[in-house]
């Protein structure tokens, strides 16, 4: 009974979010035309958004381990939240929240609703967000579990059509493929909707977990269709700038020029290896001690620029604030664009000239930011671990 | 002419915070009776929330430097989601997000908004997410800086009562009054109002600005009549729990039994003196290493209980998760009493079992987390640093 | 047979340091007055020496955890050496090698040399070297296993008067007591030999193992009629002048006025308690990383002295270049009486404008050096450890 | 008159030398035939000896910045006695301390010795203590400003053999050729005198200064006739068993097969580029921090073994201590041979089972040391610094 009970007030909320996508569906029609992603990168650098599920489970929403996003429908309005804020900050992309929401992960972990159920809600807030801006949709393509079980090719391609479907329906602007292994199958199938195709890799200087290199990862992501390349989450700001580097230098020796795209994490991890902050030991829940300051975002935007990335962002860790400082780094070669919560920063610590105190006070010019190096606060802390590597999977 | 535009721009989004005050109105004549903080207190612990200037800041709606809470008329969305994170992690007690919105401050600022506006609005926000759960809604009263200034006794008394009478008349559920220096008449008129006062003042082992100890401010806090005596923000949560200990030594020296009370920062700032986490080179803008992690919360929960608090809850640093690990922590003792967001959390990282990844499957013990000391990802930073401790007031 | 052909040998090296002493005799008639301790105490400051134990065990001639001075007999150029070293670089006092040479220790560790035999050589040597500058030869007395073993008081009367007594016949110029616990009863029985007397306790901010605070320590010492009171080895050169402040401002308060000496540890031990660097996990093989440089020595020599200290050397950690250090910073103090080894040193770097590379030459500065927070090159060290601090004693 | 007597003062010690070197020819003679380096290297691991300069500048025989060893003459007792120590725990080669002896270098720095009398008691010195033991003398030949100057290579040439002939005349057992740039000149002159030739660079990651690969240079000097190559000094003791790896690897490839020497600075220095310490901004005068454990040694001497090394010592910042650990490390493979110095010591910190202390008898077993990461003390101290890389060479 209790299990009844608890289905009916399932479908309840499920239906809560269809009326609420049916509303948003009468205003659609008045939407008007805006840039494209290429366009828009052609122009000057793209500002992409922060990540989601690490923000949302300290938040409460997301649980860690598990790192679905049933957030989507169960409290849209926290995702909605934060999809604003990062708007606000300066992303020009609002990328769907859909990670981890393939079907099969959902149903392994016995989730109340639907993967579908959850795609289709994160389409409706991601949508319902990059309206209040000019921002676009970003339809997150993810790994699929069933590949690693051993799906044939066709039987994966089927399952990155499914997952696409949603997401091209939806008005997603572009397809964003994030993958390890099986990422040539999805910007193969991605290439088939129209729509430009960006691809990004979590990998690290020694290439991929299977061993092929980084250059060579960015060679046959261009060679398989992808308009933009590029390395997201896992490793640090600056390590993945130097990493896109190599990328750029193979991709170049063998003629090609996608754009480039690097969405680190927002974490100090230099000493790990393949897997980066992965087999960091404080992954997942003692990360704060590494996390990146505003500055260090200002370092890595002017950097990765400077080596031709356009399109700028992050992964885990990432929070409106950090963006908001991409975006200021680049404010130049962005035309002068301001983002709303610009509005809220004087840039390089100037507010601190409003303070009572004289010694805060003095924390107000770009030098003093720029050269100082945090101090931990942690003496019993040592700077880097001893990461973990021990990288078999376990698929229950 | 575009200051005209822009004031009617103001006044349109006042106008709309008065409507959805209305609205609010008619719905809370069907609040029922709910128990009162002292109550509360003798049944079992009480759980505050956490800090919201610098959490806003970093959402981009709080200016660093500024920290006035305007946001409660510009973005009531953005305030109204915290609160709702804090009563979703466990808080007992929703603040008004009131700081700094003395009228004084708000003018010296040149906010477009009158600290009576952010007031009003700051207090409909924090009845309105107290009522989503059982909380109690805390009136935050603030220093003036008028005090400061020159103020005679008897204007102070005439201020602290213009701004507690607007906490009264939107059923604030009690005061509580955070200071250094002229607490003693904030409480004396805070008695004036017959709801219970706590009072709690943001000093360290040294004592207040002018040098009385820490046990003579407990003293002096109880017999100018606060129900509830402690210490919040400026130092970490560890070193206020030592402070409370001496404090609570002095009131039991004197005969006197407040209920006690520690809302810590969360921060590792160990090296600070007097001003507490203000001298520290790397506040407001680069603090993200000394961040407490979660586990150090569960560490200061138990700490400060056994002290003998029983208001526990955290100020500037402090965010939703913070606050829930406090709750998991007292779990036996709140009666096994669950938050919402507990729902998405498996004590001492239970949730990494679900990981793909043996690395990571390996932590998901209480005896895993509760022994790592955080590396911080930083061989380029110190633990300590030198602090500043160049106190002189400015008041343009 | 093995043992006897062993026991002939040692009687042979015994031998052999008896001629040594005997033609060391014959000289010794020749030997000029020279100004004893309270008079150059008077003067100006004295330089101490620096450590023997920890020194020599890293040459090859004292085993860690024995501790045991058999190197006067088995090894004396090696001691010599080490006793000239600090000779040359400043050192106006030289401290017989007789630390841990108490009957009682030398048969429990099983030494093949006898507790006499090891002190007479101490003695040689110390004197040997003394007159190769203008020093004064410091008698070391020693804590007595028996007195923790039980011994009464007039027991360990007769012990120290046994101690003592070769110290004086050996023509110390004067004698130190370093102990904890029985110091009283040392100071009465080394006053009855007309020599000045020194006493020191290694004791730490929280006063003696039993509890008496730092002030009535220094004042008992006083009292009892010690002429130079202090501290010395277990915590940091800084912390202990912080000590010696608490220890002068209880003597002045009782109206005493003895002379104040500091011998710190040359180690970074910060964070230890009540018996200092023996707490520390380090302590005593991986003590590398703690290792204070000569710039701490610096400051620690003029703390010291603007303390008032007027006896100033090191304990264990403390070589030769560290001493230096401590002579150079008081040049002016001593009327610029400069230690044969300052030929061999620029003060403040000055030497490295020799170099061929100009980024060595930049290091040539007091400005350079003096601001310096030498970095540790260990990223995966804390700063800070925890200490064991399981003072159980084990007397097997 | 003053200089005139000083020369005099200098003549009377250059004779006193020469007195002793006389003595010591006659012994000579009676000298038995000993096992040269190459047959020893065949029979298994040989352990080098440390490092001279930083260390006798430690106990003020040297003057930092200057590193000219005039000591071998002015203070013969002290050099003698390092020797003894790295002899004791044992060094199976005694290297001549001609370090910067070379003679443009002597009268740059208007030293009041030559080179040549530096050179001939450097050598006496070295003879004398490696008879003491079975040692090898190792005679040093050492870079030559000259060339940097603009020297043609027959000059060179010429230099070398000048420089080799005194260490050669005086019985050295083989040459050691430690240079960066003019190394294929010396060792091509060092073979000419038929003894055996080491060459040893003190090259990193990246290679040679004038940018030769590691693998290249190791291949040019086992092609000029070097019978062992290797690396020395600048570099970590862990770095520098990787960068061997990287030279084995090429000379395998080239079919060489010499034997591998390493001989790496006793400094934790990772962050160092090129250049290596010398690029610290602590080097020389504040590295105590960085300063390796003995520990740290027992992992080298495994590691560099196991990489197929077979001349194994230290170079700057080996102590005594620090040879004796990597004798234990290799016991076995050496056949069990024993130091004297190992009589003092037992392995793994065995000894601190003679503490009073349970504390520190905790700390007797190898499971403790080798798994301790040593606690700086220091919380104010970065683990790595910005390294200062201009290599700009001065030429005065």
């Amino acid at each position: 009974e209790v299990e009844e009970e608890e289905e009916m007030e399932v479908e309840k909320e499920v239906e809560a979010v269809k009326e609420v996508e049916e509303e948003m569906k009468v205003e659609e029609v008045e939407e008007e035309e805006k840039k494209g992603l290429l366009e828009r990168l052609r122009e000057g650098p793209v500002i992409g958004d922060g990540g989601y599920v690490i923000e949302l489970e300290k938040r409460g929403y997301v649980t860690a381990g598990l790192w679905t996003p049933e957030a989507t429908v169960e409290h849209p309005e926290a995702v909605r939240q934060l999809h604003r804020e990062f708007l606000r900050s300066g992303s020009d992309v609002i990328q769907s929240f859909s990670f981890f929401a393939s079907g099969d992960r959902i149903s392994d972990t016995k989730n109340k609703f639907t993967g579908e159920a959850i795609n289709q809600a994160a389409c409706n807030l991601a949508v319902e967000v990059a309206r209040e801006g000019d921002a676009l949709v970003c339809g997150g393509v993810c790994q699929t579990p069933a590949y690693r079980k051993g799906a044939t090719k066709n039987e994966t391609r089927t399952l990155f059509r499914n997952q696409m479907q949603v997401l091209v329906d939806n008005r997603a602007d572009f397809l964003l493929c994030e993958f390890v292994e099986e990422i040539e199958l999805a910007i193969e199938v991605a290439k088939t909707f129209g729509l430009p195709v960006a691809a990004s890799m979590c990998i690290g200087e020694k290439g991929s977990h299977d061993d092929v290199s980084l250059g060579q990862c960015a060679v046959r992501m261009a060679r398989a269709g992808a308009d933009v390349v590029g390395l997201n989450c896992h490793h640090a700001p600056m390590t993945v700038v130097e990493n896109i580097k190599t990328m750029k230098k193979a991709l170049q020796e063998a003629g090609l020029e996608p754009f480039l795209l690097t969405q680190p994490c927002g974490y100090h991890v230099d000493e790990a290896e393949k897997m980066g902050y992965l087999e960091i030991p404080e992954y997942p829940l003692a990360m704060e001690p590494r996390t990146i300051t505003r500055w260090d975002c200002h370092r890595y935007a002017r950097a990765a620029y400077d080596a031709g990335v356009r399109y700028l962002g992050g992964c885990c860790g990432f929070q409106p604030y950090h963006i908001r400082a991409l975006a200021e780094e680049l404010l130049p070669e962005r035309g002068g664009r301001r983002a709303p919560a610009m509005d809220k920063h004087y840039p390089w610590g100037g507010g601190q000239v409003h303070s009572f105190f004289t010694m805060i006070r003095r924390r107000s010019t770009r030098d003093y930011w720029e050269n100082l190096q945090p101090a931990t606060g942690r003496p019993r802390s040592s700077a880097f671990s001893k990461c973990d590597t021990d990288y078999t999977v376990v698929l229950d």
